[in-house]
């Protein structure tokens, strides 16, 4: 029996340990995906206790107590912080199997130094553990991520916003980890939404163009666009729910967007239409601007009404919609690709069921603009677990270039969670390494270091264009 | 090499056979759905011969004669029981890899002392060793059930049933398992059935309450619903084929019942409207009873006309739905949280690919009126197998607390059935255990049994409500 | 570790190596289906050299260039022989994980005596190594046929194909390799392509039969299927795209064939009736010819516009469409056995989702015609991978009987994909002899060599009924 999540944590054969420690530990990590808030990167304050770290904002926490039966006072309400915490704990001990139990435990290992395991019993002692180290200085935020090894970071921004918190950082000698806006224009996409009018104000301050119509909407994206570009972004991501591919006219697009001004109310075509037209008009601006395009969907967000109308969107409340319409999909690259203006675009599905039909879709749109130009992101959300990866990847290398993946990325809000890199990492090195011993591929030293080197960080280097050296492999 | 089914069946580790044979195999078995007849408990009569008792109702048995070439007169009809016998004695033999394989031959081990394997050459010999057995008087169903350790059964039942062979069995002294009505109202829901005019009048009569319009239903769904209780019902089941949400005003509802007691054809959505407005009305009462709801679906039954015009309903033609409609789900649980009214519940789907979108659904719904209010039902049916127990098991740790699953039922119309608990107990101790030996989950025996105990008996227990003493752990 | 690619390549156990190194090594292959060119055996033309061989015509392959970055001049292009092969081979060590680079180096090493590992470096050395095997007599297809142990081969026709290769070879006494057409009748359904009317005077010519009606289209096809029955055919194949069933009165498809004859643009209801009436017509046939209907589904072809209209179809540019209707393909077979005109069947998706929808599905219409007279079809296409043939073969075991599976076919264009047989083997011997050394099903010599050699080969044999001994088991 192997001690619990030891040096040789799911490597279970000498090649995966070998390709582990030796290539796959020591690569730095380039997080062009995640919700960290640049301000609070900026500002670098302590946390009062590992309550706040933990379960402050963790909607992934929140559902599983909620699943052991806790009060939702002792999830996001008012009880106190050491209660929250042992409500925690001992739903902890009862997700066996679960992602969040290796997830936490590796936290506890890497940043506190605990190697016990926490449930109800042990609750005290790690409690008082994890706050007497959080409160030392090494443990803020820039020290998190710092010791992480993290080289890179892209945040997730909407395209109104001024950027402050970023151009602070950039400016900052005191902190080498270049942290990058992500352009995310969802809410100049989500016509149907009550705020979508009030989202046209804000956009028209920040482009300085009075929105008006479809064209003066797509000047002002396209201005801001430029803003973004010159803070170092270089890479879009949309939160779709839905695919759909709709095409309609200019004018057409044009009465939709004036109905909707007008304050009428569209129809599910009338939705689609205009979301089509704008995401097609983004995707070719991202190729000219040689952006890396992410499409995530099948997601259905706030499933539960009356948990959003007491705490709102991000409480742990969200679930998988069925699989895309494959041809809505594949008619929407089609439309980019059709003058030759698809950008290199990642396809992430909340849906397990669409795994084949993704990795099968994106063969079709390959060309020699990059290599791995469309890819099919890593195991995302509700996906993210060991099963999750190892689906994903073995149906990717199934049906693709596994060699070209550009790999994992954090998804997260929590300043903690790069361990999840590590995870994903001993994952990737035990599913090769068992290939390998098993025969399927040549013991090749060199390929296999750059193989792994290239999953873990030099795909993205190349692929995203950050301005980065590569690893050495 | 492991010798063929032997006390190591299944457990691939050391702690898998520890966990599996100090914890999970002497824990009691609570059968909370299963379609056993009370009647046939109650009068405890003899099986003439292993073909009676294996293949007189199973439908199982016959869809893999037929798949074998066998004739439907040695299937259902009239060949006699040894030439019935040996046709699913070679068709066993080729069933390699498939769950009939290892039931029969646990229920040949366990409850006829027979260590070989039945196929073509060996049938004889198995012929006259289960006959003889058989013809013991332990070999009835009464001590079928008693052998097998089980300490309480919940049955299927008709709204409009009388109980009377409950109420026979309850107040039998002989009898110490606990034998509990579980409340089915599909013919109620039915309303497309062509008898659901005459199954009204089969309910009116057993509520006393002449049926006239949707108010008068559940007037006598209510009634009935008293009754079950009062003879101990705490679970109702449901087999909706298609999920369906379409809310309706109650006059609307009022109209489409009438146009059906008037004898018009309604149409799709009409259907739909009445069965939403039924179930809801149902899930509230079940959430003011606290019963359990429990909701099959993905099935499309009878999907062979001439076989269906010939045999009936359960004979073996039924097959497995595309996956649920996600949204329409999701909204039908939302109708009855966002009142507070949503009862405890169990999703079962019968399509696979529907188990990461039950898992993420269910994580929306939780709250503190039980540890795993919603859960996803264990591997239901053409599921019921160690690959799709071991991808139900593996998807809810993924995204639940596993810790909180309420685990097997039979779901059999046989008294041989209670190995599949065994070959279920197997199956969850070898998971677990593995994930125990590879470093996943501490090696902490107290936890350990209490998971185990909990999965196979406890968490039932609890959830359900039943008077039963948990079992030690 | 396991050496690459040795002589124990995927056969992880004792058991799982001696019953591939006994029994399904030296069985022969029977090719039910696959894409070879009669004309092509017939004139048995030597290869000019190796990317001319494995590059010529290879869509599998070509699109993995794509994504590896490749400009399409090194994949279907202009460039040198010697750049392409150099292309590929660069592409090809970044393939791990894919079931090309397993059949690549199973090609060169039962074809060409190559035992390393071809990547880049390797490249030149495999260049020339191949060049010279190629010049060499027994390397041209009918050598390549014979050494890989083919008994018979099914290619694929259309209706109006005259089968002169066929003849030629079937009078050719030097060749002892059974060559039969195979019928597939996709262009006379297709009846919303722009050529329908086109192929109709084809169709015409060859049966002698002006076709004005469905009934004339009907004789013509019947009258072909007799020229194909004289030359031997058992076997019919459809490509679906999408499975639809949309009964239509005889009236009515006279009326849409009417309608399409006279240059009117058809609906989509319309096209799906046209289709329906004819599939059963022929489905009805093949009942009575004693024929095996093949149904493909699930495909989205041609997604590329772009590409599709520089280099046609079949160029890697089709991909995984939804899940199948599961209601539509039941309403499909239940119309042909109500009259008990279902042929033998096998069902093939694209889409992996539909694994369970199909094993359940198949055990509705099975009878005592054949012994698995419906079957799901092995891993088809982009699930023709190591992962895709064990969800296949482990879905079938689950829900049928696994010792009637027909088995492996090649589908393939190429004369050197003779070893995905080889592939196939051994990841059947590995999971048969994994249950085996698990203890979940006897080690009973007899039973297995049954079982491995009726996969392999005789279960085939039987279900089509070609004339050929049986491999002794």
């Amino acid at each position: 029996m192997k001690q619990f999540m030891d040096k040789q944590f799911l490597l279970e054969s000498e090649t995966a340990q070998n390709l582990y420690h030796n290539y796959a530990a020591p690569t730095p990590i380039l997080d062009y995906h995640c919700h960290l808030n640049p301000r609070e990167i900026y500002e670098n304050q302590p946390f009062p206790n590992i309550t706040e770290a933990w379960l402050g904002g963790d909607h992934y926490k929140w559902r599983q107590m909620r699943s052991n039966g806790v009060d939702e006072s002792a999830v996001t309400g008012n009880a106190p912080a050491r209660e929250k915490f042992q409500k925690w704990a001992e739903t902890l001990e009862k997700l066996i199997g679960n992602p969040l139990y290796h997830w936490s435990h590796l936290e506890l290992q890497r940043f506190f130094g605990y190697n016990g395991h926490l449930c109800g019993e042990t609750a005290q002692e790690v409690w008082e553990l994890c706050n007497e180290k959080l409160a030392q200085p090494d443990m803020r935020p820039r020290s998190l991520i710092q010791k992480s090894n993290v080289t890179l970071i892209c945040t997730t921004d909407d395209p109104a916003d001024a950027l402050m918190w970023h151009e602070k950082l950039q400016a900052d000698p005191d902190f080498d980890v270049r942290v990058l806006p992500a352009w995310r224009p969802d809410a100049a996409l989500n016509i149907e939404k009550p705020a979508f009018l009030e989202y046209l104000q804000r956009l028209s301050k920040a482009a300085h163009i009075d929105i008006k119509t479809p064209d003066d909407l797509k000047a002002a994206l396209l201005k801001r666009m430029e803003f973004f570009r010159a803070h170092g972004c270089r890479v879009s991501d949309h939160g779709l729910d839905d695919v759909c591919c709709a095409p309609a006219s200019e004018a057409r697009v044009k009465e939709i967007f004036a109905k909707r001004l007008a304050g009428g109310e569209l129809t599910a075509p009338e939705i689609a239409q205009y979301k089509t037209a704008l995401l097609l008009f983004l995707g070719k601006e991202y190729h000219r601007f040689n952006w890396v395009m992410q499409l995530h969907f099948g997601c259905m967000r706030n499933a539960n009404s009356r948990m959003f109308s007491r705490l709102g969107p991000d409480s742990g409340f969200d679930c998988i919609g069925n699989s895309a319409p494959a041809a809505q999909l594949t008619d929407f690259l089609n439309a980019l690709d059709v003058t030759d203006e698809l950008p290199k675009t990642i396809l992430y599905s909340l849906n397990p069921a669409d795994d084949a039909v993704i990795g099968a879709m994106i063969g079709c749109f390959q060309n020699s603009e990059a290599a791995g130009k469309i890819q099919q992101g890593s195991a995302w959300w509700f996906n993210d677990h060991k099963t999750g990866m190892i689906r994903q990847m073995t149906s990717l290398a199934n049906l693709g270039v596994f060699g070209n993946f550009v790999g994992m990325l954090t998804d997260s809000r929590s300043f903690l969670s790069y361990p999840r890199h590590e995870y994903f990492r001993r994952i990737l090195c035990n599913l090769i390494g068992g290939w390998v011993e098993n025969g399927e591929y040549p013991y090749d030293e060199k390929a296999l270091k750059k193989l792994i080197k290239g999953i873990c960080y030099n795909n993205a280097v190349n692929y995203f264009g950050f301005d980065l050296a590569k690893d050495p492999a």
